[in-house]
């Protein structure tokens, strides 16, 4: 197994500093979208860049296949999704980024770890009851879906997992899993990670009003050919107050997506526009569309080079598994001699 | 990985010749007793020995972890497992002898198998609900142990799996399972395994004449010290016959015992002892413990010489994972290209 001896160093130094390890993983849903981008790629990016910790970011691969199966969708859905992070300026040096899959040992904690679920808690895990209600394959994957989310977490020692409310329940279960397998074997072997509750996550309206999503049709695809973007902007709903007369910007989607993107001054400036009449949502929807082209201009290229070129995603795939393998090596070996294997 | 060069063109061989790859799980809950060995071990090497088929043992340790917990049993009970079908003469060199935690990978297909079985299969899985309603401790282990027992079928290309009836759902649940994957992707990735149901399996009866079972305390334990071995054929139940008074076989458990391991001979001469009288339940006891000892002698040898060295045992396992684990690689990259991994 061998670490590399740099790795090796890094892990023992992490003893003695008190870095904390900060794991997120990331839904491999497809072409990220504006909301995607507002909402958890650059918040993501930027916590990584804050000094002092380390951040673990994964794509999480294994997780799709309780609802894809077709082998292409997911290998584009992987690549554009890690595409994106590059795109947007990841720090893939800095950080630890990888597929989940390419660390199969996963799979093996899973089964360890499965063995000190109680099966009422899988039962009652509240995405299950959503997901059993929603979705016509309901399979066992779905059901053993936080096992193998917990493994995801505990198998890098993980001190911390930044949260939505919603997925408050999987690390409470994440906690409870280490701790029955802790206590079965007398041994701190897996970490208890603590959840770090994000503070409100920005919704960002989609084209109709409501929360943009794939699943409404209502995306802003910043990465699309800009012809799509362009028709997608402009097929923004408002109403139908006529061009001359003032706008309230209060209730207009356009200006809520501009605010979400302007600085100040830019939207001051727009308030007036709507306010003073004379003013057209095809106007502030031109201004909408130019703000997005400047903002992500330079990622849309370098979204667009690299999944012309998805070697250069694999490359960088790849040197993230060997950063972390050596990691989850290693615990899996804690967990296989505190269980006798 | 690169399999071995015998290895693998042993691989291609097989496809030219009709030869059958038959699988047979160990269950790994300590020393064998008599009961095991002539209803499964016995068996299960007179079946490796029939030229024509090539034959695959493991030793099921994974799916102890749903019962077992403590590190220092599981470890006990494979290598005391282990001993037992090397000391009554398994051929671990004709054979494929690995143990199950060897080969991680049986982990990675479970997850992929779970996301094509349908939650309501596993819900009604005669055994979960049996263990459910038996065991304090019902964990997800318990409930995902047929996609456990699925891959580990299916991970080997296994032709044939000899089962009890009482397995042969988890056959029909395998070959559902493999179905499955092989529909999405839309090509035979997996291979549909046939079961073949065994003969009546050889009902050994234990020293109170209930079936012969840990879980009874009643076993006669062929590899224990001379002294436990012969208290436990002493204390086979018998009725209070007289000893002058002749007896009748036929309802007596020492004479089944007696039966089971005798020649016809034997049993001839046995069975006028009982029916002339002047010979107690003592004698026939005594008769017992003899055959049990010549019968057993040099598989007790043999066995307490590997439990003094347990290398030698875990050499013998070591050498069967290498044997083994280019077939799982190989059916593991299959599955993995199949699904876009």
């Amino acid at each position: 197994m061998g670490a590399p001896p740099a790795q090796a160093s890094y892990i023992c130094a992490r003893k003695f500093f008190t870095m904390a390890r900060i794991l997120t993983g990331i839904q491999s849903t497809g072409v990220p979208h504006l909301g995607n981008a507002l909402g958890a790629i650059e918040p993501g990016i930027e916590m990584s860049q804050q000094a002092g910790n380390e951040s673990f970011f994964f794509i999480a691969d294994l997780h799709s296949l309780t609802t894809v199966k077709d082998a292409a969708t997911r290998k584009e859905n992987v690549y554009a999704v890690a595409a994106s992070w590059l795109a947007l300026g990841f720090d893939v040096e800095k950080n630890f980024f990888y597929r989940q899959s390419d660390i199969p040992q996963v799979a093996e904690l899973t089964w360890y770890l499965s063995c000190f679920t109680p099966y009422p808690m899988l039962a009652n895990a509240h995405s299950f009851k959503d997901k059993s209600d929603r979705l016509s394959d309901v399979n066992g994957g779905l059901f053993t879906y936080p096992v193998l989310m917990a493994a995801d977490i505990l198998l890098y020692d993980a001190d911390q997992v930044p949260v939505g409310k919603d997925q408050k329940q999987h690390l409470e279960m994440t906690r409870d899993m280490a701790g029955a397998l802790n206590n079965a074997v007398g041994e701190e072997i897996l970490k208890l990670p603590e959840s770090v509750i994000r503070e409100t996550v920005q919704t960002v309206p989609g084209t109709d009003g409501q929360k943009m999503s794939k699943s409404y049709g209502n995306t802003l695809d910043i990465f699309a050919p800009a012809k799509v973007l362009k028709k997608q902007v402009m097929g923004i709903t408002t109403d139908s107050t006529p061009l001359e007369e003032p706008k309230d910007p209060d209730t207009c989607n356009v200006f809520t997506l501009y605010q979400l993107l302007a600085n100040k001054e830019q939207i001051a400036e727009m308030r007036q526009n709507y306010l003073g009449g004379n003013y057209g949502y095809g106007h502030a929807k031109k201004a909408l569309l130019n703000l997005i082209m400047e903002r992500y201009g330079e990622a849309r290229e370098k979204h667009q080079e690299l999944m012309a070129n998805p070697q250069l995603i694999e490359d960088q795939l790849q040197a993230g598994a060997e950063k972390v393998r050596p990691i989850a090596n290693s615990v899996v070996e804690r967990v296989r001699a505190s269980l006798g294997y």
